[in-house]
């Protein structure tokens, strides 16, 4: 008899429940299970349970949703080397095609075979008991937190984005968007030397907290009237500079436009977040400053180690991140609590089943 | 008493007249005296003579006109190691400051004290004689014509650009706009070593030169109903693939749409031409592409050197791209011309005074 | 009953002989089966037989030999969608582990667990049909021969320190050793952009050979008493210059130490070639010029993908490399004629059973 | 009539004598006119005092000698406009030429025409007063003081050969030879985001102070016997782990061949120091572990701002280093001293005259 357990699925547009699956099988010899144990709540499945869809990602079937997840290994394939039952580990969510180029040049991020937890079709994390191949795991030191091991998933984001841009020592740096990704990504900036991190954003309480993310300056966008008042505030907090970074992180036009504008020339702007598909783009600011405008998409082979890393060794502090806590069985109410208080809410975690 | 010569000068928008100016002399013991023998009209003399204005370069006072030249040297300062009279050179009409950090970090084009011809305030080569520093000057092997050596400076604005874009070999690039800079553009590519040039244009005239440029293929994108039927039909004339570069050398916002959606994963867009100052711009496709997306300015230090020897070993044949030639004395008709003709012409040469 | 099939084996130190072995059988889904037409004897393969050892690598069990191949595909596993039966391929010889970091990270010739062909203990290709994973091969196109497919082993090798190198248009390029790697990294050097590549030999036959191969000037080492006279002959034939790349692909002490001397300051000298494990190294001419000495392994993914491009445009040229040919069941004759004939012989290749 | 000064000149190996030397004048409007304030002593200057000459460069006529200098500015060029009288300043004691490809390419540490202080037959900074460039002077804030400024020259070549290593956060790093570049380089180092710094050294001394230069582990080499034994020491305190970069800062052979063996595959070794010329060096070994070897000389632009910043920033102290101190007028007896406790000596600092 196949053994059960319980997960939490997105069966339509809207339409959150508890459903009951089988207990996934070890069959690669490569693979793990885990018992999923904290997972955060992520924009993205957000945006699937309002929206039905991201893109050309729609939900056709019931999936069951979490990307952000730690746990505890319970069992290993047998030619498993690197973990063994009762590690606490990382979990990273998207498993790329072994064969395709972009994974043997590097950047499995950008393989089209990717099989990525909670986008459909696949399957996510929050359910009792999750499968995912030795590789795609990273050990947490003893002194680090399960907690904090749900937020290596957007951590990741930020270490990626942040060596795209090759930040380098002593670099200014401004991000624009003062979310989970946007702290972190700011976090990292500082971990690997810039010296200045200014936050923009329009929630004072999120501002208030980027203190504890490498912040060195902010800006609430809110206070001014149009992008090139933004400009002239940013480069006043910097003692009349500009950066040498602009890590875009809220998908809004305006600090698209402001952080193109803003930019040092010689200097790189990262889209990290994602907003509509068009923008009215300065275009003409980035020929004569030779700006490299870098998109950023997840993250590839060792941005989960760094992660860890830089959280063993104390350099990122997630831990005031999450705002909010719930139970597995309380999930629904979870993700309508976050669609609720999205100005309060910086990260909502959710317990692994007992 | 001081020697004078004619020149072309801009005295106010919409006119061009032959003034007398002084012959300048040599102050700077590095500087080197050249008498000016070909000289090719650029967009932006255009823009200049027609709307007075590019952006914040406003002429406010008379300005002899003319960046695109090439000359004998007549007298060397005492300081000249490089070059001596008769030698046949082509000119880099911008010079930046020696002291700012730009220029010793290897990206002069950047500098923000850069002085360059024909950009107000400062004074162009369409005169007699004018002076330029001996490591601003490349020497024209004999065998490569002083007509060739004008066409140097557009040139390197499309080495410039496939240095930014470090292509590589069996790349498949397209080329929007064929116009000088976009076949300078596609030429240098294959040079460099891609193995497919797709040129993107509305004029069927300057899509028939292409293949002198370079081009392995062409899109005639008049015949197209939006980006997305543009998309479609490079990609068919590249077998079913996406280019891993795009030069955007049009500055048209039909083409920097096309140019972003049509890139490969991984891939670099660079933005060559200039266009209106905004425009609608597909942000949310370089994120998941991880696209480069590079501003590309004039051109640095190697770039009219390697332009010079891609002449001398006959990998790049710029003759023709010259479509009309003028006299000195007919430089105001030369311009008109090309106003009139903007279709037909590809470039314009204006003789040096007698 | 399993079938059987003849293969050219190793049985111990200077013991080659054809025995037979089981056809092997589709196992892993991405497999495909191949039968090897065309192999090139490799120097590795000379050393094993010779010496039982290279380094730590030593030969403990029979072994086949062969890892210069090209064969047509004649069998393909389910998950196979890139080949199909008939098709005419070239075969990288060397697996990585899929899991491993350096695999991910986009430079599987580092990875620790390589399985590769005619190392030991892992079989080469020497039989009459051999196992692959599709996504390490690639398809020849209808105008490139089975013997050119074979040489894309020793030419991968010159595409990928190309690489490393980072070759650029316009650059002078010198090769020390004109044997088969040698001649194919010159060669590789031009299609990327060189202008100039001197081949250093002690050779008359192999430096008349080496018009073919892109290279425009000749030393002939054997003429100078020591390794200033070389570097002087060297800066002369290129006209007083120094090169910016070396690539050193003859191993002896002497080209080692002309090529790290006659580097140009800022210049890139890469170790291709294998000799004894300690040389007398010029260490304190590589400060002041701040060179960059690269080490180079075998090929990483896309080489084998460019090699096959570069023949298949007739940017190099492989064939007057085969200097001799056997048979498969003279396949012995050839090993032994390749020892003793090592002046003479460039590469020999064993035709596959029939 | 000529304004004298005090200086400290090398009038030929083995003797040193104050002179008096005329105060040099600003013509070039570039210029500033420094007081000299602290400056350290250099190796190389005691080299050219035990030895009168280093490689080509020898001392033919007498030389001032020092350029590890801070000072403080007494009169501006009429173009200077970064600094003004009374304001402390570390100085970059190498001046290239404006004119050459080097310098315009953002190498010009490679300069073949530079001119650097106590360089035969360049003066050095031991006088009163000083003439140099404003755009090779950097600003000290309040908190750092002139002899932390006479330390930004080493420093400096800490910095520099960390950017050629590309650090990267979380890396472990070896550095050989713990005297002042190599503490500084591993300081840099960790301040550029390295995890793990191990200092190898034959000095107890030298590396009890080595935790205050960022170390994490320290080797000492003089326990073992040869270079496997060091090798496994190393991997033992980096808990079986090679490092990604080594820094090799005594010249030492032993130490250079430990350096390339320990290395990791993949991974970047930099040739800081400068040993004999020759060395019995392990060639084999960077092959097949594809190992960057890297030369580094001095520094380049942007190198000196950034180790004042860190010094500002507080993240690399380098008050530590200076163990002795003599007055202007006792600058042969520090020179003495010097080579007679070569063991004890870190760094000696020599006061202005008053």
């Amino acid at each position: 008899m196949v053994e059960q357990q319980p997960a939490i699925v997105l069966q339509a547009k809207g339409k959150i429940e508890i459903e009951t699956r089988p207990v996934p099988k070890i069959e690669d010899p490569h693979y793990v299970k885990l018992q999923i144990k904290k997972t955060g709540i992520c924009g993205s499945d957000i945006h699937y349970y309002k929206e039905g869809a991201i893109g050309n990602f729609v939900v056709k079937e019931p999936m069951i949703l979490g990307h952000e997840s730690s746990g505890v290994v319970v069992e290993v394939g047998e030619k498993v080397t690197r973990v063994r039952p009762g590690d606490r580990v990382a979990i990273e969510p998207g498993i790329p095609s072994r064969y395709s180029d972009e994974t043997k040049e590097g950047r499995y991020n950008l393989c089209p075979h990717m099989r990525f937890a909670s986008t459909p079709p696949v399957d996510g994390t929050l359910a009792k008991y999750y499968l995912a191949p030795e590789d795609f795991l990273v050990k947490l030191p003893d002194h680090v937190s399960l907690e904090e091991g749900a937020l290596v998933e957007p951590m990741s984001v930020g270490v990626h984005c942040n060596k795209l841009a090759e930040i380098k020592y002593g670099q200014k740096v401004v991000v624009f968007g003062a979310g989970p990704v946007g702290l972190l990504t700011g976090s990292v900036s500082r971990a690997f030397g810039a010296s200045e991190v200014v936050y923009v954003d329009v929630f004072a309480n999120k501002l208030e907290l980027s203190g504890e993310f490498g912040g060195t300056q902010v800006v609430n966008s809110s206070k001014f009237k149009n992008e090139d008042e933004i400009v002239d505030e940013i480069k006043r907090v910097l003692g009349g500079n500009e950066p040498e970074v602009v890590f875009e992180c809220s998908g809004a036009e305006i600090c698209v436009r402001s952080g193109i504008k803003v930019c040092k020339a010689g200097g790189c702007y990262v889209q990290v977040g994602m907003g509509k598909d068009d923008v009215n783009f300065p275009l003409s600011a980035i020929g004569p400053k030779e700006l490299r405008v870098l998109g950023s998409f997840r993250y590839c082979s060792g941005d989960y180690r760094d992660s860890v890393k830089l959280l063993a060794e104390k350099k990122v502090n997630v831990r005031p991140l999450v705002t909010h806590r719930f139970k597995f069985e309380d999930a629904r109410k979870a993700y309508d609590f976050n669609i609720g208080h999205a100005s309060e809410v910086i990260k909502t975690i959710i317990d692994g089943p007992q």
